[in-house]
């Protein structure tokens, strides 16, 4: 709640929650849109986020073997036609580059020129060009495990778009890796899903169901998509990562063979992983409240920020050297590894500062004033409580304390994210509760429905695709963990096996 | 040199520098041409170092106030023709997006669908495309300076491509800056250059020269350019970072504009700068030799490979202990603030592992047999000194000293590479001798010419275009550093002001 009980946001979650996530992305300064259709800009403050999200991913990975390295961003077209499945998945949103140059029009403008023998694709994932290399390097068994991730930009181009939750380009990793075994790949697919849902839960506290997808759901040119899912403020499920075991699918589209101990020439088997700037939406969604977004403290584009307050002149120097010795000392401090990060906003604009940062979600807000300096103290505000309570902190407890302050916050939003699903989330045996629970209660407010619906499926992609045409639900997975009890299709009523997630999703 | 006294890459720099640097890429495995016409796949030992040069530009940049951001991929083809010089500038080079799908066409296969009304060109550079955010982001004095950088690929479609040095798709940074008066924009210019420098000499131990650029080799748009050069081993110029002055060109292209302090509406003065993977090109004609690719440690992929010994099988669970316990001790080690990066090459393939590792240029490497682990010692070989040339150093003080060999390599490196780049300085005030001087010797071998030449010019681009055609010699720039002394243009003998450097470049 902001001043005289008006919330920061307008409108709040309750009032549209679709409208909601406009105005915390952009009152949190994280991104805007583009001139350029469905590309977004991300600001720094949205940037931040998504080096931090990279630097934990990418030492997760190493340590698991995973080199990176980088693959041209065109794709010819005859490559994708390799994988029938894939290019049919990917054809509809394709940026195509037809020509190299430009030259003058005759009314003095520019044109393309140089039409291109064979169209380029911008590449919307790098399956068939990293196949294409792969092809090449492996030779032997003894070449394998192959394990290569790259940091990329990719474009697909979407219709209907929204900042970080699907956009025409947007960042990601995406991991490819080949195998001598069927076995070996089937492991690493799961245990990139596992580092998938670390992240999710541990540094965006984002908790997330692991599961398989349907085969309607998969991945073009998958055998097995795995995901995590996460459950939105609006009860909608997010995709947020998701591990694919391709087979020999796309090995033997692009001829990734290896001569075996045994001296046999075999196809490879291969995965593919990826997790995007999605992420943040996923992050935005979970977190923000009606006052902006609230931010994780391990992932945090910034942990702190120090606020003198200086009312008279003649009061600055002294304010402004105890803000800056204290953060110095502060940013000496480590916090999960990496140093604390802290900003000193001594910005001359009036008493809006402690809100600007309230809807940038940074976890704690420190004023120092003439007093607080007298008493040796800080004046502390935290994100997760309202934001009229502030506590009195004695300075140097406050530099001893910060990181359990802020593990504490980290916490506290994991928890209340957690609850939020187990609530929005249950076992549905009826049709017509089913069907009840994914019906908007109110009409002026169609994103309210009920959330996850635990049911059972007879795995028809016939009874599924009629639910996702009549409620706009899809099953989000099939969960690692469940109760291995049979029960009837929630469509149909034929014997179906244990309980899948349905829900709407992004 | 290689066993039997031949060396490890054919043909040698001296008898052909051009076909040699092909070969010390492959066989330094660092990257290769992809099947897409002019574009490359760096693999992961050229990538890391490439993340290498990312971490430290990264932490020097934002030590100057700097914070990263992103910016879309594509830009209207009309954005790009709001400053006129800038788009003559890369109007012959543009991949143009022009569709947005692809469709099935009458004989089975897939054309572009779906034409675009304004055709997209992806980023060249993103001057126009950033310029459009900062007239958004920028109201009044108070949000100046801003100062922006951006990790990204970006697409010239070069008709003659190299890999490293010039690709149709590149790797870099591009910096973007607006200040509230041209001395402060001056004064960014010239500080992004100084730490351009501090990466080339320090990390990658390139001896640079920096200076401004003559107007026909500025930066299409720029008003001023910087630039830093360095000499490769065939004597020629290379490029390797440059900082541009913009004055308030593309501040009026893009109507960046802020009110002052004084309440008046002003153009805002804006700067970039950018270096690109281009210089690990730099690296690889700089350091290598006719036995691969020498890394300066400071930048390695990789400081150290341990090569385990195992001639018996029953050897082997006590070498392979030896070897992982030194392997974790030397990981917890420390080298100008990153961690040790340390490879162990257990691979089963014979004599040939020793070699490998020379071609990719590590800077040690530690050979670990049974005798040695009796002594306690292991068997260090340096990048820096002749294959054969290994020492037995005690294990414990090898741990100890490994941080300050390794500073021995990197000044070693860096101190070569200056004397060579002395050797082939000269002043020249004859025309004669000029012309002499980058006139091959031997026809064979035409790029053998003599190096930098220092000489007088008069600042007329015609003698600066003349040269050109005659011996394809271009100023690489004003130096900074020079005598204040006058004389006579190399080539029309008119006065000329302090001397120029004349090469030819990459």
């Amino acid at each position: 709640m902001g001043k005289k009980g008006k919330t920061a946001i307008t409108p709040t979650r309750a009032e549209d929650y679709p409208e909601w996530y406009q105005e915390v992305v952009k009152a949190s300064d994280m991104a805007e849109r583009s001139p350029v259709r469905g590309c977004m800009v991300i600001k720094p403050w949205g940037y931040a986020i998504w080096e931090n999200i990279v630097r934990e991913l990418d030492d997760m990975f190493k340590a698991t073997g995973v080199k990176n390295a980088y693959f041209p961003l065109f794709i010819p077209l005859s490559f994708l036609e390799k994988e029938a499945e894939h290019v049919e998945g990917f054809a509809k949103e394709c940026a195509v580059v037809s020509h190299h140059r430009l030259e003058k029009d005759p009314e003095g403008g520019l044109k393309p020129a140089g039409t291109l023998n064979e169209p380029l694709i911008v590449r919307p994932t790098s399956e068939t060009i990293i196949g294409d290399s792969f092809s090449k390097w492996i030779v032997s068994y003894r070449d394998l495990p192959l394990l290569i991730n790259q940091w990329a930009n990719v474009v697909r181009w979407e219709m209907r778009t929204r900042i970080f939750l699907r956009t025409s380009e947007f960042l990601w990793q995406e991991g490819h890796t080949a195998h001598a075994t069927k076995e070996e790949a089937i492991e690493r697919t799961q245990m990139m899903l596992q580092i998938y849902a670390q992240l999710s839960e541990r540094f965006l506290a984002m908790p997330v169901i692991k599961g398989s997808k349907t085969p309607a759901e998969r991945f073009p040119g998958a055998v097995d998509t795995l995901s995590i899912e996460a459950m939105m403020q609006d009860r909608k499920a997010l995709q947020a990562g998701t591990s694919h075991f391709l087979g020999q699918n796309f090995a033997k589209a692009s001829q990734i063979k290896f001569q075996s101990a045994a001296e046999i020439e075999e196809y490879a088997w291969t995965t593919s992983w990826g997790a995007s700037t999605r992420l943040i939406g996923g992050l935005i969604m979970t977190h923000g409240d009606d006052d902006g977004i609230q931010l994780p403290p391990r992932i945090a584009s910034s942990h702190v920020v120090l606020i003198p307050i200086i009312r008279k002149p003649d009061e600055r120097s002294k304010v402004m050297e105890f803000t800056e010795n204290l953060a110095k000392e502060l940013r000496d401090r480590f916090y999960h590894h990496r140093r604390l990060r802290v900003e000193i906003d001594d910005r001359d604009i009036g008493g809006t500062r402690g809100w600007d940062w309230i809807k940038k979600g940074i976890p704690l807000r420190v004023e120092i004033g003439p007093r607080d300096i007298a008493e040796n103290s800080v004046y502390v505000g935290r994100r997760d409580k309202p934001h009229n309570i502030k506590e009195s902190i004695n300075r140097e407890h406050f530099v001893k304390k910060i990181t359990s302050i802020l593990d504490e916050i980290q916490s506290t939003l994991f928890e209340k994210a957690l609850l939020f699903r187990n609530d929005h989330t249950i076992s549905i045996d009826d049709k017509k509760i089913f069907y009840d629970f994914f019906t908007p209660q109110n009409q002026a407010k169609p994103e309210i429905h009920g959330g996850f619906a635990l049911s059972h499926w007879c795995g028809s992609d016939d009874c599924e695709s009629k639910l996702k045409d009549d409620l706009t639900v899809t099953i989000r997975c099939i969960p690692f963990d469940k109760e291995d009890k049979e029960g009837n299709c929630i469509y149909c009523g034929r014997p179906g096996s244990s309980r899948v997630i349905f829900a709407k999703a992004y």
